[in-house]
């Protein structure tokens, strides 16, 4: 029996993805993002949703470009406590010991200790409330060589990227492999 | 030493969501998602990209609403060919044996057999490219009981939700708690 949760952002699995940005005097800044997604295939688009109140989003106003760099579950407290300072009054990098590397086809920096990072150029701004949808392009995608499998396929057990649960507020990591997708041509009667 | 990939979709990770539409003549459909995420707070909205070519992308223009249903793994071959067949020559409903039940705030249908449903009315209609973001904002959510903790929240160990991976094309369970989110105040030296 369903029971009705009223109105919420209840949605799951939510990802743990890190947004790279430089600010009006080129200090690289971090924020940590679950409002974000693929949103096209062709030409391949990202978002992050950030709040206006975010010293992120003057950032990416400014220059119309971010990273996404994917954190792995040993890098979880630095993804959480990024998301909890403000770069305003901090320097994000500095504090987490993480180093910041400049895009190579984006006016923004990544994260050089996370297994897979994406930039992005802003393509669509979404105003939708309290957040602001940061449509991107994506312009490259970087990985460790570490993390691809024998095909050059990222390989989801390598990265162990974050798992995000909202209404619960929890982490979690990734699980076993279920099957492959796109091969269940018949249901079994 | 990081390797460039090219351009491509390759962010995880991403979900494995049902979405719910009625056509013109009120049959009931579904296709499988993992272009989708949450993107707004207030008020709450989710986004699910469609191609153009699907049944699903005319029944949502026509009606504005569409719902989110969450499989669990156990579901996973049904989310799967789901995501294969197409609605115009069949009935998804009754090939994989789920139920449809018509919202209660919005005109789409969602799977009863799925624990977490997302009822949404399309806010914005976004078109990218090959994909049409549908950024619906959030009109009800419903959890089956079994499914919530103590306190009333979702518990991700017992929803067990799909985790896709692009670029692999795999399907992955959720792992095991991290820790808590926004927890982490300072940073050990």
């Amino acid at each position: 029996m369903k029971k009705s949760l009223g109105v919420g952002t209840y949605a799951l699995p939510s990802p743990v993805w890190v947004v790279g940005t430089y600010d009006a005097a080129g200090k690289p800044n971090l924020m940590t993002a679950a409002w974000g997604g693929i949103c096209n295939s062709r030409p391949p688009c990202i978002y992050v949703s950030l709040r206006k109140a975010t010293y992120s989003h003057g950032n990416i106003m400014a220059r119309k470009a971010y990273t996404v760099s994917i954190p792995s579950e040993c890098y979880v407290k630095e993804a959480d406590w990024i998301g909890i300072a403000s770069g305003r009054d901090t320097n994000k990098f500095t504090t987490t010991k993480l180093t910041p590397v400049k895009g190579s086809t984006v006016d923004a920096p990544y994260v050089d200790e996370f297994s897979i990072v994406i930039e992005c150029r802003v393509k669509e701004v979404v105003e939708l409330g309290l957040h602001t949808q940061f449509i991107g392009e994506i312009m490259d995608v970087k990985a460790e060589s570490e993390v691809l499998d024998a095909r050059g396929n990222i390989d989801i057990e390598k990265v162990r990227p974050i798992i995000f649960t909202p209404s619960a507020g929890t982490y979690h990591g990734i699980g076993k492999k279920i099957q492959d997708a796109f091969t269940t041509r018949e249901l079994k009667k």
